[in-house]
Protein backbone atom coordinates (compact mmCIF):
# COMPACT_ATOMS: atom_id res chain seq x y z
CA UNK A 1 0.00 0.00 0.00
CA UNK A 2 1.22 3.48 -1.23
CA UNK A 3 -0.23 6.79 0.47
CA UNK A 4 -2.34 7.74 -2.44
CA UNK A 5 -6.16 10.04 -2.34
CA UNK A 6 -8.26 7.05 -2.77
CA UNK A 7 -7.26 5.43 0.62
CA UNK A 8 -9.66 6.40 2.79
CA UNK A 9 -8.78 7.99 6.24
CA UNK A 10 -10.52 7.41 9.68
CA UNK A 11 -9.31 9.82 12.36
CA UNK A 12 -11.04 8.49 15.67
CA UNK A 13 -11.25 11.07 18.33
CA UNK A 14 -11.66 14.27 16.60
CA UNK A 15 -10.69 16.90 19.35
CA UNK A 16 -7.80 19.61 18.44
CA UNK A 17 -5.03 17.35 16.84
CA UNK A 18 -7.49 15.14 15.43
CA UNK A 19 -9.54 17.60 13.92
CA UNK A 20 -6.32 19.81 12.75
CA UNK A 21 -5.62 16.12 10.60
CA UNK A 22 -8.99 15.59 8.96
CA UNK A 23 -8.47 19.45 8.00
CA UNK A 24 -5.20 18.90 6.06
CA UNK A 25 -5.99 15.95 5.04
CA UNK A 26 -9.42 16.62 3.86
CA UNK A 27 -8.43 20.36 2.21
CA UNK A 28 -5.51 18.19 0.15
CA UNK A 29 -8.18 15.54 -1.40
CA UNK A 30 -8.39 12.65 0.58
CA UNK A 31 -11.89 10.91 2.14
CA UNK A 32 -12.01 11.55 5.67
CA UNK A 33 -14.20 10.45 8.61
CA UNK A 34 -14.18 10.31 12.06
CA UNK A 35 -15.29 8.95 14.91
CA UNK A 36 -15.73 11.31 18.35
CA UNK A 37 -18.19 10.18 21.16
CA UNK A 38 -19.11 13.75 21.31
CA UNK A 39 -22.17 14.67 19.33
CA UNK A 40 -21.57 18.62 18.33
CA UNK A 41 -17.97 17.71 17.44
CA UNK A 42 -19.26 15.30 14.61
CA UNK A 43 -21.78 17.74 13.82
CA UNK A 44 -19.75 20.93 13.69
CA UNK A 45 -16.81 18.76 11.50
CA UNK A 46 -19.47 17.59 9.04
CA UNK A 47 -21.45 21.59 8.62
CA UNK A 48 -17.77 22.87 8.27
CA UNK A 49 -16.42 19.94 5.61
CA UNK A 50 -13.93 18.91 7.62
CA UNK A 51 -14.95 15.33 7.44
CA UNK A 52 -16.84 13.72 4.82
CA UNK A 53 -18.58 11.15 7.27
CA UNK A 54 -18.64 11.26 10.60
CA UNK A 55 -20.25 8.69 13.57
CA UNK A 56 -20.62 8.75 17.38
CA UNK A 57 -20.32 5.29 18.02
CA UNK A 58 -17.98 2.79 16.70
CA UNK A 59 -19.83 2.30 13.34
CA UNK A 60 -18.58 -0.87 11.74
CA UNK A 61 -18.75 0.41 8.70
CA UNK A 62 -16.50 3.55 8.81
CA UNK A 63 -13.99 1.59 10.49
CA UNK A 64 -13.99 -1.76 7.82
CA UNK A 65 -13.28 0.73 5.05
CA UNK A 66 -10.71 2.58 6.59
CA UNK A 67 -6.98 1.85 4.59
CA UNK A 68 -5.48 4.11 7.01
CA UNK A 69 -6.90 4.98 10.95
CA UNK A 70 -5.28 7.75 13.18
CA UNK A 71 -5.67 7.95 17.08
CA UNK A 72 -5.99 11.05 18.45
CA UNK A 73 -7.18 10.10 21.89
CA UNK A 74 -5.82 9.59 25.39
CA UNK A 75 -3.49 6.76 25.58
CA UNK A 76 -5.92 4.81 27.92
CA UNK A 77 -8.54 5.16 25.92
CA UNK A 78 -7.03 4.34 22.63
CA UNK A 79 -5.44 1.42 23.94
CA UNK A 80 -9.23 0.29 25.56
CA UNK A 81 -10.23 0.89 21.70
CA UNK A 82 -8.22 -1.48 20.50
CA UNK A 83 -8.48 -4.26 22.54
CA UNK A 84 -12.42 -3.76 22.15
CA UNK A 85 -12.82 -2.89 18.26
CA UNK A 86 -9.62 -4.23 16.90
CA UNK A 87 -11.63 -7.37 15.23
CA UNK A 88 -13.26 -4.23 12.90
CA UNK A 89 -10.33 -3.27 10.99
CA UNK A 90 -9.98 -3.79 7.47
CA UNK A 91 -7.19 -6.48 6.56
CA UNK A 92 -3.80 -4.44 5.69
CA UNK A 93 -4.36 -1.30 7.13
CA UNK A 94 -2.15 0.71 8.44
CA UNK A 95 -2.62 2.37 12.11
CA UNK A 96 -0.91 5.22 13.49
CA UNK A 97 -1.74 7.61 16.30
CA UNK A 98 -0.83 10.82 17.66
CA UNK A 99 0.28 10.47 21.30
CA UNK A 100 2.98 12.27 23.07
CA UNK A 101 4.53 9.39 24.97
CA UNK A 102 5.74 6.43 22.97
CA UNK A 103 7.83 3.39 24.79
CA UNK A 104 4.66 3.15 27.76
CA UNK A 105 1.94 2.66 24.64
CA UNK A 106 3.32 1.65 21.34
CA UNK A 107 4.94 -1.74 22.19
CA UNK A 108 1.36 -2.41 24.21
CA UNK A 109 -0.46 -1.90 20.77
CA UNK A 110 1.70 -3.74 18.42
CA UNK A 111 1.73 -7.06 20.60
CA UNK A 112 -2.06 -6.84 21.25
CA UNK A 113 -2.72 -5.89 17.51
CA UNK A 114 -3.94 -8.67 15.07
CA UNK A 115 -1.00 -9.43 12.64
CA UNK A 116 -2.81 -8.36 9.32
CA UNK A 117 -2.79 -4.83 10.93
CA UNK A 118 0.03 -2.32 10.99
CA UNK A 119 0.99 0.29 14.01
CA UNK A 120 2.96 2.80 13.22
CA UNK A 121 3.55 5.33 15.92
CA UNK A 122 3.83 9.18 15.24
CA UNK A 123 3.76 12.27 17.09
CA UNK A 124 2.79 15.57 15.33
CA UNK A 125 4.72 18.16 18.38
CA UNK A 126 1.92 20.80 17.66
CA UNK A 127 -0.84 22.26 19.57
CA UNK A 128 -2.77 25.12 21.35
CA UNK A 129 -3.82 26.74 24.29
CA UNK A 130 -7.53 25.75 23.54
CA UNK A 131 -9.48 22.28 22.42
CA UNK A 132 -11.65 20.68 20.53
CA UNK A 133 -12.66 20.24 17.31
CA UNK A 134 -13.61 23.95 16.80
CA UNK A 135 -10.25 25.56 17.56
CA UNK A 136 -8.78 22.93 15.15
CA UNK A 137 -6.43 24.30 12.54
CA UNK A 138 -3.87 22.54 9.91
CA UNK A 139 -1.81 25.68 10.14
CA UNK A 140 -0.18 24.27 13.66
CA UNK A 141 1.68 21.82 12.02
CA UNK A 142 3.47 24.48 9.15
CA UNK A 143 6.31 25.52 11.60
CA UNK A 144 6.22 22.10 14.10
CA UNK A 145 7.92 18.59 14.10
CA UNK A 146 6.86 15.45 12.82
CA UNK A 147 8.31 12.70 14.13
CA UNK A 148 8.16 8.84 13.29
CA UNK A 149 8.51 6.63 16.12
CA UNK A 150 9.26 2.81 14.45
CA UNK A 151 10.16 0.05 16.02
CA UNK A 152 11.86 -3.24 14.72
CA UNK A 153 8.63 -4.82 13.78
CA UNK A 154 7.71 -1.99 11.23
CA UNK A 155 7.47 -2.39 7.89
CA UNK A 156 9.04 0.00 5.51
CA UNK A 157 5.89 0.30 3.28
CA UNK A 158 3.92 1.65 6.88
CA UNK A 159 6.64 4.21 8.00
CA UNK A 160 6.17 5.57 3.96
CA UNK A 161 2.53 6.04 4.76
CA UNK A 162 3.29 7.52 8.09
CA UNK A 163 5.82 9.95 6.76
CA UNK A 164 3.28 10.83 3.80
CA UNK A 165 0.85 11.21 6.35
CA UNK A 166 3.15 14.17 7.72
CA UNK A 167 4.18 15.57 4.29
CA UNK A 168 0.80 16.04 3.11
CA UNK A 169 0.09 17.66 6.35
CA UNK A 170 2.80 20.35 6.08
CA UNK A 171 5.11 19.73 8.80
CA UNK A 172 8.18 22.01 8.68
CA UNK A 173 10.93 19.29 9.91
CA UNK A 174 9.94 15.10 9.22
CA UNK A 175 12.19 12.85 11.88
CA UNK A 176 12.59 9.44 13.38
CA UNK A 177 13.62 8.26 16.94
CA UNK A 178 12.98 5.34 18.38
CA UNK A 179 10.34 5.06 21.28
CA UNK A 180 12.82 5.36 23.81
CA UNK A 181 14.76 8.43 22.79
CA UNK A 182 11.66 10.17 21.90
CA UNK A 183 10.34 9.80 25.38
CA UNK A 184 13.87 11.27 26.94
CA UNK A 185 13.89 14.18 24.35
CA UNK A 186 9.73 14.81 25.21
CA UNK A 187 10.48 14.96 28.31
CA UNK A 188 13.00 17.40 28.07
CA UNK A 189 11.70 19.85 24.99
CA UNK A 190 8.03 19.75 26.05
CA UNK A 191 7.42 18.20 29.59
CA UNK A 192 9.81 19.87 31.34
CA UNK A 193 8.96 22.94 30.03
CA UNK A 194 5.35 22.39 31.14
CA UNK A 195 6.29 21.45 34.52
CA UNK A 196 8.22 25.16 34.78
CA UNK A 197 5.47 27.01 33.32
CA UNK A 198 2.87 25.71 35.67
CA UNK A 199 5.37 26.57 38.58
CA UNK A 200 6.02 30.01 37.22
CA UNK A 201 2.66 30.21 37.92
CA UNK A 202 1.92 28.39 40.86
CA UNK A 203 5.07 29.94 42.83
CA UNK A 204 3.31 33.53 44.10
CA UNK A 205 0.60 34.56 45.30
CA UNK A 206 0.78 37.90 43.25
CA UNK A 207 -2.83 39.02 42.26
CA UNK A 208 -1.50 42.17 40.01
CA UNK A 209 1.26 40.54 37.96
CA UNK A 210 -0.51 41.05 34.84
CA UNK A 211 0.26 44.78 35.21
CA UNK A 212 3.71 44.20 35.24
CA UNK A 213 4.48 41.41 33.06
CA UNK A 214 6.63 42.41 29.98
CA UNK A 215 6.99 39.51 27.44
CA UNK A 216 9.46 37.14 28.82
CA UNK A 217 6.96 36.17 31.77
CA UNK A 218 4.26 35.52 29.08
CA UNK A 219 6.28 34.12 26.61
CA UNK A 220 7.50 31.24 29.57
CA UNK A 221 3.88 30.96 31.14
CA UNK A 222 1.91 30.62 27.70
CA UNK A 223 2.15 27.13 28.06
CA UNK A 224 0.83 27.03 31.96
CA UNK A 225 -2.66 27.06 30.00
CA UNK A 226 -3.09 23.22 30.20
CA UNK A 227 -5.46 20.96 29.95
CA UNK A 228 -4.99 18.99 33.27
CA UNK A 229 -6.28 15.24 32.60
CA UNK A 230 -4.15 15.24 29.55
CA UNK A 231 -0.93 16.09 30.64
CA UNK A 232 -1.15 14.55 34.45
CA UNK A 233 -1.38 11.32 32.16
CA UNK A 234 1.53 12.28 29.98
CA UNK A 235 3.54 13.38 32.77
CA UNK A 236 2.87 9.84 34.40
CA UNK A 237 2.96 7.83 31.54
CA UNK A 238 6.63 9.15 30.92
CA UNK A 239 7.21 9.62 34.63
CA UNK A 240 10.57 8.30 35.07
CA UNK A 241 11.78 9.93 31.85
CA UNK A 242 10.40 13.59 32.99
CA UNK A 243 11.97 12.77 36.83
CA UNK A 244 15.50 12.37 35.34
CA UNK A 245 15.26 15.86 32.90
CA UNK A 246 13.69 17.61 36.09
CA UNK A 247 16.89 16.24 38.52
CA UNK A 248 19.14 17.63 35.38
CA UNK A 249 17.09 21.30 35.67
CA UNK A 250 17.64 21.41 39.50
CA UNK A 251 20.90 20.60 39.05
CA UNK A 252 21.61 23.34 36.88
CA UNK A 253 18.89 25.71 38.31
CA UNK A 254 20.61 25.26 41.79
CA UNK A 255 24.63 25.78 40.22
CA UNK A 256 23.16 29.02 38.93
CA UNK A 257 21.63 30.30 42.58
CA UNK A 258 24.96 29.73 44.34
CA UNK A 259 26.86 31.48 41.88
CA UNK A 260 24.90 34.29 42.06
CA UNK A 261 25.31 34.20 45.79
CA UNK A 262 28.87 34.21 45.99
CA UNK A 263 29.04 36.37 43.49
CA UNK A 264 31.06 34.66 40.92
CA UNK A 265 30.48 37.13 37.93
CA UNK A 266 32.84 35.01 35.53
CA UNK A 267 31.04 31.82 36.06
CA UNK A 268 27.29 33.72 35.59
CA UNK A 269 28.66 35.05 32.42
CA UNK A 270 29.94 31.43 31.18
CA UNK A 271 26.62 30.11 31.80
CA UNK A 272 25.26 33.28 29.61
CA UNK A 273 27.31 32.83 26.87
CA UNK A 274 27.09 29.08 26.42
CA UNK A 275 23.12 29.72 26.63
CA UNK A 276 23.61 32.49 24.29
CA UNK A 277 25.42 29.96 21.37
CA UNK A 278 22.91 27.32 21.97
CA UNK A 279 19.77 29.44 21.88
CA UNK A 280 20.99 31.49 18.30
CA UNK A 281 21.19 27.84 16.73
CA UNK A 282 17.53 28.24 16.95
CA UNK A 283 16.67 31.32 15.07
CA UNK A 284 18.83 30.73 12.18
CA UNK B 1 8.14 72.55 33.35
CA UNK B 2 5.41 70.85 31.68
CA UNK B 3 6.50 68.24 28.70
CA UNK B 4 5.83 70.17 25.30
CA UNK B 5 7.39 70.10 22.54
CA UNK B 6 10.00 72.81 22.59
CA UNK B 7 12.00 71.01 25.26
CA UNK B 8 15.09 69.93 24.46
CA UNK B 9 15.23 65.93 25.10
CA UNK B 10 19.26 64.23 25.49
CA UNK B 11 20.02 60.34 24.95
CA UNK B 12 22.96 59.03 27.04
CA UNK B 13 23.51 55.95 25.60
CA UNK B 14 22.34 55.00 22.05
CA UNK B 15 21.82 51.65 22.39
CA UNK B 16 18.78 49.18 21.93
CA UNK B 17 16.60 51.17 24.24
CA UNK B 18 17.86 54.67 24.34
CA UNK B 19 17.85 54.16 20.58
CA UNK B 20 14.12 53.17 20.61
CA UNK B 21 13.27 56.48 22.66
CA UNK B 22 15.12 58.81 20.49
CA UNK B 23 13.45 57.29 17.66
CA UNK B 24 9.90 57.32 18.92
CA UNK B 25 10.91 61.24 20.66
CA UNK B 26 11.58 62.28 17.04
CA UNK B 27 8.94 60.58 15.06
CA UNK B 28 6.43 62.59 17.75
CA UNK B 29 8.47 66.14 17.05
CA UNK B 30 10.92 66.60 20.24
CA UNK B 31 14.38 67.85 19.55
CA UNK B 32 15.98 65.03 20.45
CA UNK B 33 19.79 64.80 20.60
CA UNK B 34 21.98 61.92 21.63
CA UNK B 35 25.66 61.47 23.28
CA UNK B 36 27.60 57.54 22.69
CA UNK B 37 31.09 56.62 23.08
CA UNK B 38 30.38 54.87 19.94
CA UNK B 39 31.19 56.53 16.61
CA UNK B 40 29.20 53.97 14.52
CA UNK B 41 26.02 54.73 16.82
CA UNK B 42 26.04 58.21 16.20
CA UNK B 43 26.30 58.71 12.61
CA UNK B 44 24.02 55.66 11.86
CA UNK B 45 21.33 57.61 13.79
CA UNK B 46 22.47 61.19 12.46
CA UNK B 47 22.29 59.38 8.96
CA UNK B 48 18.67 57.96 9.89
CA UNK B 49 16.99 60.88 11.08
CA UNK B 50 16.99 59.37 14.88
CA UNK B 51 18.58 62.43 16.32
CA UNK B 52 19.02 65.52 15.41
CA UNK B 53 22.36 66.05 17.19
CA UNK B 54 24.54 63.56 18.32
CA UNK B 55 28.41 63.40 20.10
CA UNK B 56 30.89 60.93 20.81
CA UNK B 57 32.06 62.73 23.41
CA UNK B 58 30.52 64.62 26.69
CA UNK B 59 29.39 67.43 24.97
CA UNK B 60 29.10 70.07 27.52
CA UNK B 61 26.91 72.31 24.98
CA UNK B 62 24.44 69.13 24.47
CA UNK B 63 24.35 68.29 28.03
CA UNK B 64 23.51 72.29 29.01
CA UNK B 65 21.30 72.86 26.99
CA UNK B 66 18.88 70.27 27.36
CA UNK B 67 15.51 69.88 29.46
CA UNK B 68 15.29 66.16 29.66
CA UNK B 69 18.10 63.92 29.97
CA UNK B 70 16.87 60.27 29.34
CA UNK B 71 19.90 57.59 30.72
CA UNK B 72 20.38 54.42 29.18
CA UNK B 73 23.95 52.89 30.20
CA UNK B 74 24.72 50.49 32.28
CA UNK B 75 23.49 51.15 35.73
CA UNK B 76 27.66 51.82 37.36
CA UNK B 77 28.49 53.71 33.79
CA UNK B 78 25.60 55.71 34.52
CA UNK B 79 26.58 56.26 38.29
CA UNK B 80 30.19 57.19 37.22
CA UNK B 81 28.71 59.78 34.24
CA UNK B 82 26.63 61.57 37.14
CA UNK B 83 29.84 62.16 39.79
CA UNK B 84 31.87 63.28 36.81
CA UNK B 85 29.42 65.15 34.53
CA UNK B 86 26.65 66.79 36.55
CA UNK B 87 27.94 70.47 36.78
CA UNK B 88 27.23 70.63 32.73
CA UNK B 89 23.16 70.22 33.87
CA UNK B 90 20.87 72.98 33.23
CA UNK B 91 19.47 74.02 36.07
CA UNK B 92 15.67 72.65 36.52
CA UNK B 93 16.55 70.01 34.04
CA UNK B 94 14.72 66.50 34.71
CA UNK B 95 17.04 63.58 34.41
CA UNK B 96 15.14 60.13 33.77
CA UNK B 97 16.53 56.55 33.31
CA UNK B 98 15.69 53.09 32.00
CA UNK B 99 17.46 51.01 34.67
CA UNK B 100 16.12 47.40 35.12
CA UNK B 101 16.91 47.58 38.97
CA UNK B 102 15.81 50.45 41.19
CA UNK B 103 17.07 50.22 44.91
CA UNK B 104 20.44 49.96 44.52
CA UNK B 105 21.01 52.86 42.17
CA UNK B 106 17.80 55.18 42.41
CA UNK B 107 18.79 56.23 46.25
CA UNK B 108 22.26 56.90 45.63
CA UNK B 109 21.85 59.07 42.42
CA UNK B 110 19.17 61.13 44.08
CA UNK B 111 21.73 61.82 46.86
CA UNK B 112 24.66 63.01 44.50
CA UNK B 113 23.04 64.89 42.75
CA UNK B 114 22.65 68.77 42.74
CA UNK B 115 19.58 70.03 44.47
CA UNK B 116 18.60 71.90 41.29
CA UNK B 117 18.37 69.56 39.31
CA UNK B 118 15.44 66.27 39.58
CA UNK B 119 15.81 62.54 39.05
CA UNK B 120 12.58 60.41 38.78
CA UNK B 121 13.17 57.06 37.65
CA UNK B 122 11.97 55.23 35.27
CA UNK B 123 11.33 51.37 33.68
CA UNK B 124 10.33 50.46 30.39
CA UNK B 125 9.62 46.93 30.25
CA UNK B 126 10.82 46.40 26.67
CA UNK B 127 13.51 44.55 25.18
CA UNK B 128 14.93 42.52 22.26
CA UNK B 129 17.60 39.42 21.79
CA UNK B 130 19.40 41.80 19.90
CA UNK B 131 21.32 44.94 20.73
CA UNK B 132 22.39 48.69 19.64
CA UNK B 133 20.63 51.49 18.00
CA UNK B 134 20.99 49.73 14.46
CA UNK B 135 17.76 46.78 15.94
CA UNK B 136 16.38 50.28 17.59
CA UNK B 137 12.59 50.11 17.26
CA UNK B 138 9.85 51.94 18.90
CA UNK B 139 7.35 49.67 18.26
CA UNK B 140 8.48 47.42 21.16
CA UNK B 141 6.73 49.49 23.59
CA UNK B 142 3.50 48.95 21.85
CA UNK B 143 2.63 46.09 24.08
CA UNK B 144 4.69 46.77 26.87
CA UNK B 145 4.66 48.22 30.64
CA UNK B 146 6.31 51.23 31.42
CA UNK B 147 6.87 51.34 35.31
CA UNK B 148 7.52 55.20 37.06
CA UNK B 149 9.81 54.26 40.43
CA UNK B 150 9.11 57.63 42.49
CA UNK B 151 10.69 58.19 45.82
CA UNK B 152 9.33 60.28 49.11
CA UNK B 153 11.88 63.40 47.39
CA UNK B 154 9.91 63.57 43.99
CA UNK B 155 7.88 65.99 43.05
CA UNK B 156 4.43 65.80 41.13
CA UNK B 157 5.83 68.00 38.06
CA UNK B 158 8.75 65.63 37.45
CA UNK B 159 6.50 62.41 37.70
CA UNK B 160 4.18 64.27 35.34
CA UNK B 161 6.76 64.40 33.07
CA UNK B 162 8.09 61.25 33.20
CA UNK B 163 4.50 59.66 32.58
CA UNK B 164 4.23 62.03 29.94
CA UNK B 165 7.47 60.35 28.14
CA UNK B 166 6.21 56.72 28.72
CA UNK B 167 2.81 57.99 27.23
CA UNK B 168 4.55 59.56 23.91
CA UNK B 169 6.54 56.14 23.54
CA UNK B 170 3.28 54.58 23.53
CA UNK B 171 3.12 52.22 26.43
CA UNK B 172 0.35 50.17 26.70
CA UNK B 173 0.46 50.71 30.18
CA UNK B 174 1.74 53.28 32.30
CA UNK B 175 1.94 52.30 36.26
CA UNK B 176 4.09 53.33 39.52
CA UNK B 177 5.66 51.64 42.04
CA UNK B 178 8.52 52.37 44.66
CA UNK B 179 11.97 50.89 44.23
CA UNK B 180 11.77 48.05 46.50
CA UNK B 181 8.58 46.77 45.58
CA UNK B 182 9.70 47.08 41.63
CA UNK B 183 12.94 45.27 42.35
CA UNK B 184 10.89 41.94 44.15
CA UNK B 185 8.25 41.99 41.08
CA UNK B 186 11.73 42.47 38.03
CA UNK B 187 13.27 39.91 40.24
CA UNK B 188 10.04 37.49 39.88
CA UNK B 189 8.61 38.77 35.91
CA UNK B 190 11.83 39.08 34.20
CA UNK B 191 15.08 37.99 36.44
CA UNK B 192 13.85 34.53 37.76
CA UNK B 193 12.36 33.89 34.12
CA UNK B 194 15.97 34.93 32.41
CA UNK B 195 17.46 32.02 35.01
CA UNK B 196 15.52 29.45 33.65
CA UNK B 197 15.80 30.16 30.62
CA UNK B 198 19.14 30.22 30.56
CA UNK B 199 19.47 26.88 32.68
CA UNK B 200 17.58 25.12 30.45
CA UNK B 201 19.92 26.27 27.73
CA UNK B 202 22.69 24.69 29.70
CA UNK B 203 21.61 21.89 31.41
CA UNK B 204 21.64 19.53 28.67
CA UNK B 205 24.52 19.23 26.30
CA UNK B 206 22.38 17.57 23.13
CA UNK B 207 23.60 19.42 19.85
CA UNK B 208 20.44 18.42 18.15
CA UNK B 209 17.59 20.01 20.16
CA UNK B 210 16.83 22.33 17.29
CA UNK B 211 15.53 19.20 15.44
CA UNK B 212 12.87 18.26 17.78
CA UNK B 213 11.87 21.61 19.62
CA UNK B 214 8.17 22.46 19.62
CA UNK B 215 7.01 25.98 20.76
CA UNK B 216 6.90 25.33 24.25
CA UNK B 217 10.71 25.23 24.48
CA UNK B 218 11.55 27.97 22.07
CA UNK B 219 9.35 30.27 24.09
CA UNK B 220 10.71 29.33 27.34
CA UNK B 221 13.95 29.69 25.62
CA UNK B 222 13.71 33.22 23.70
CA UNK B 223 15.10 35.18 26.33
CA UNK B 224 18.40 32.60 26.63
CA UNK B 225 20.38 34.85 23.99
CA UNK B 226 21.53 37.14 27.00
CA UNK B 227 24.00 40.21 27.02
CA UNK B 228 25.86 38.58 29.65
CA UNK B 229 27.51 41.38 30.89
CA UNK B 230 24.50 43.98 31.21
CA UNK B 231 22.15 40.89 32.55
CA UNK B 232 24.58 39.73 35.14
CA UNK B 233 25.43 43.18 36.82
CA UNK B 234 21.68 43.67 37.08
CA UNK B 235 21.33 40.36 38.67
CA UNK B 236 23.81 40.85 41.38
CA UNK B 237 22.77 44.30 41.86
CA UNK B 238 19.20 42.85 42.59
CA UNK B 239 20.71 39.89 44.14
CA UNK B 240 18.67 39.25 47.46
CA UNK B 241 15.17 40.14 45.59
CA UNK B 242 16.26 37.55 42.78
CA UNK B 243 17.53 35.04 45.36
CA UNK B 244 14.14 34.75 47.37
CA UNK B 245 12.45 34.61 44.04
CA UNK B 246 14.57 31.54 42.79
CA UNK B 247 14.11 30.01 46.45
CA UNK B 248 10.34 30.44 45.89
CA UNK B 249 10.26 29.06 42.67
CA UNK B 250 12.98 25.75 43.99
CA UNK B 251 10.08 25.10 46.35
CA UNK B 252 7.74 24.99 44.18
CA UNK B 253 9.23 22.76 41.20
CA UNK B 254 10.60 20.39 44.29
CA UNK B 255 7.16 20.06 45.35
CA UNK B 256 5.98 19.21 41.71
CA UNK B 257 8.95 16.62 41.58
CA UNK B 258 7.52 14.69 44.54
CA UNK B 259 3.61 15.35 43.44
CA UNK B 260 4.95 13.39 40.23
CA UNK B 261 7.29 10.25 41.72
CA UNK B 262 4.32 9.66 44.57
CA UNK B 263 2.01 9.57 41.30
CA UNK B 264 -0.07 11.79 43.42
CA UNK B 265 -2.30 12.52 40.28
CA UNK B 266 -5.13 14.71 42.04
CA UNK B 267 -2.45 17.44 43.54
CA UNK B 268 -1.05 17.52 40.15
CA UNK B 269 -4.48 18.38 38.65
CA UNK B 270 -4.79 20.91 40.87
CA UNK B 271 -1.79 22.57 39.89
CA UNK B 272 -2.82 22.76 36.60
CA UNK B 273 -5.98 24.14 37.26
CA UNK B 274 -4.43 26.86 39.24
CA UNK B 275 -1.66 27.73 36.64
CA UNK B 276 -4.34 27.44 34.21
CA UNK B 277 -6.85 30.40 35.84
CA UNK B 278 -3.87 32.49 36.82
CA UNK B 279 -2.51 32.29 32.99
CA UNK B 280 -6.12 32.74 31.81
CA UNK B 281 -6.40 36.06 32.74
CA UNK B 282 -3.12 37.39 31.03
CA UNK B 283 -5.05 36.50 27.46
CA UNK B 284 -8.31 38.53 28.49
Amino acid sequence: MKLDKNLKILIVGLGLIGGSYAKGLHKQGYKVSAIDTNEDSIAFALQNDIIDNGSTEVDPKLVGEADIVVFALYPHVFKEWIEKNQHLFKSGAVITDVTGVKSCIVYDIQSMLRKDVEFISAHPMAGREVYGVRNSDDKIFKEANYIIVPTDSNTFDAIEICKGIGETLGFARISSLPPKAHDEMIGFVSQLTHCIAVCLMTCSKSEHLVDYTGDSFRDLTRIARINENMWSELFLLNKDALLAQMEKFIGEFNEFYEILKEEDTEKMKEKMIRSTARRALFDK
